[in-house]
């Protein structure tokens, strides 16, 4: 079952090729002293905030591998090696795993007494280097990494032929794979995408009716969202003109995980343009919420020590890392990072149970939606 | 959507009434002097192997908490909090998670200076007490855990109302929930199950279209399986009469995994009749696989440290507890794990990917399973 989006493959083998192409040029170049590939820095130095896009993004710092460097020679291998075997991927519309990849290319060099890989280690960070140096996206690049993740909701989707009527999974859900390119949106009566923190809310929401009820495409990330449900909701947003709303827990996890979606995360910064939906809004888990619903009594303790009293540890620590992320510095979220280190407490999405089972599917979120209550 | 299963939910209800009617006659007899619960002993100097039925179980220890021991007066109050909890989620056809549960029944006691529980491992193991005590499940007590897993195949599960064709689903696959009693099975042209441990030799087997060609409804565990996965396995075999095939890394890990799906867990010994498939048997990979498909340059080493200096450690020492299991002490399996020892290696299913990608598709399952090649 080849999965075909002929557009982006060939955009992608344009990107290998012309890698390729550089490199065969320096070397039949007498004038070349050196045999090069450029890479993006990755590291948190070279990542920047874009205000006006909403997201993360890397910087200008570029670092080069040189072949004719002893230190360099094996990776510039390694880095071939891998190109070479990507686009064999791409032409024949195969797809592989990362581990896959390394136990194809795993073998001795013949005449040394050397391996072309001794661990995943080394292929998995060679990986990221052709990403970098190509712009080409694991997934253009017909690597897949661990999915996680289930989808429900008034869509149909064309996922390699087949037609998946995501209305009619009954509790169990379309599971999002890690590669969701070639997905084709066929037709859907959706109002909004709601993407949701826990399974647990998630199985809540289904059980409610909530998605029939109101029209809303479902996602549950399980925790921190995969590569394969931030590329989704990207692609989802842009291409069917829905809003995102993401509901997690009220604690610093939570802001994180949104945060991540919204702009993107530090380690993925190059992709944030494929990976985060900058338009996306938090719906709750506010720290309002916890006056307006009477949820006082069933707030969890901070965990750890605050500042004043040898710390910050545990989740004290965690809030003044989020809360001095330079994409956190809006006013309404420094509110919410403050009253959590006021009041001492984080609030969870099952919280809402206290109320009643249904309450969070018939008043709390249908509220928020009708009064337009999000952070942003 | 309430989940239906009429039968076992009746069942239920009378085991949970059963309990209540026990302690109110213990309350209303003047003769006896205690209120008490009998719950069986969980620790593992209580898990038996039972070869006959070749899984985990209980054995006849119970334990006994009294309603007039001071210690243990908490307990029976959160005890009876919680069963009073599921007999209204069962009698209403909802389902709730523990965390749920634990929020729905936290509150003050009214003229104590006391919370009804503190915490969610307080209702977590009350949760458990009562398992054991009317001998119901979590999923009969319509308490659902964290889901995992994906299935792909020719079968067509009933979900809720929903018809749901699971060789129509793409790349994607249907995600399993955490409960799947009321799973109806409609129809199906499988001819074996196929269970996979890591993700990404289910995307290789659906590329390759090997539940298509073969016939075979492949459900993916993600590691080591959920509760969901382990419990639809036991019931697909028992209802279709369908052969189980366990497909996992060679390695302590993976042997685990195959033995915890075969003969249950010792933390859930008291389920292993409904979570355990004795009949499952083992296709791969083999330490006899590395001869004959040579993989010699594709194994990984141990590590750790072996005994014989300053060890067992890591997988040295994960190797020397599965191999101890009383369950585990056939020829077959005490070969597999010397031969690791010996041999210093394990040996993954994405090593098979070393001779090409089709490769497990097309010629080390078939093979294996044309010509009996298990391990039981």
């Amino acid at each position: 079952m080849p999965k075909k989006d002929l557009e982006n493959d060939e955009s992608t083998l344009d990107r290998l090729t012309r890698l390729g192409k550089k490199l065969r040029n320096q070397l039949e170049d007498s004038e070349e002293d050196d045999l090069t590939i450029d890479t993006q820095v990755r590291s948190k130095t070279n990542v920047e905030y874009d205000e006006e896009e909403g997201r993360l993004s890397l910087g200008d710092s570029y670092s080069t591998r040189k072949f004719l460097n002893i230190s360099h020679a094996r990776k510039f291998m390694q880095t071939t090696l891998v190109a070479n075997k990507t686009k064999e991927l791409v032409e024949n519309g195969r797809t592989a795993s990362i581990r896959e990849v390394y136990y194809q290319l795993k073998h001795s060099v013949p005449g040394l007494d050397e391996n072309t890989f001794e661990d995943q280690d080394e292929s998995n960070n060679v990986v990221v280097d052709i990403e970098t140096a190509t712009g080409a996206i694991r997934e253009d690049l017909h690597l897949f990494a661990e999915p996680k993740g289930r989808l429900f909701g008034p869509i149909t989707i064309n996922d390699s032929g087949d037609s998946i009527d995501c209305m009619a999974m009954g509790t169990s859900g379309l599971a999002i794979p890690s590669i969701v390119d070639h997905y084709e949106f066929e037709e859907h009566s959706a109002d909004f995408i709601l993407v949701v923190e826990t399974s647990a809310m998630v199985n809540r929401l289904v059980e409610e009716d909530f998605h029939k009820e109101h029209n809303v495409i479902l996602i549950g990330t399980g925790g921190q969202p995969a590569r394969g449900a931030r590329r989704l909701i990207n692609i989802m947003h842009n291409r069917l003109d829905l809003p995102v709303y993401v509901f997690t827990d009220g604690d610093p996890w939570g802001y994180y995980i949104y945060s991540v979606l919204k702009s993107g995360s530090m380690s993925l910064a190059f992709q944030s343009d494929r990976l985060a939906t900058p338009d996306a809004k938090l719906i709750g888990m506010t720290m309002e919420d916890i006056d307006a619903y009477d949820l006082h009594h069933v707030t969890e303790d901070l965990k750890g020590k605050p500042e004043d009293s040898g710390g910050p540890t545990k989740d004290f620590k965690r809030i003044r890392d989020v809360m001095d992320y330079e994409w956190m510095q809006k006013d309404e979220w420094q509110n919410q990072f403050q009253k959590m280190l006021d009041k001492g407490v984080r609030v969870e999405q099952q919280a809402l149970a206290s109320q009643s089972l249904q309450f969070v599917a018939n008043e709390y979120l249908p509220k928020k939606i009708e009064q337009d209550q999000f952070l942003d």
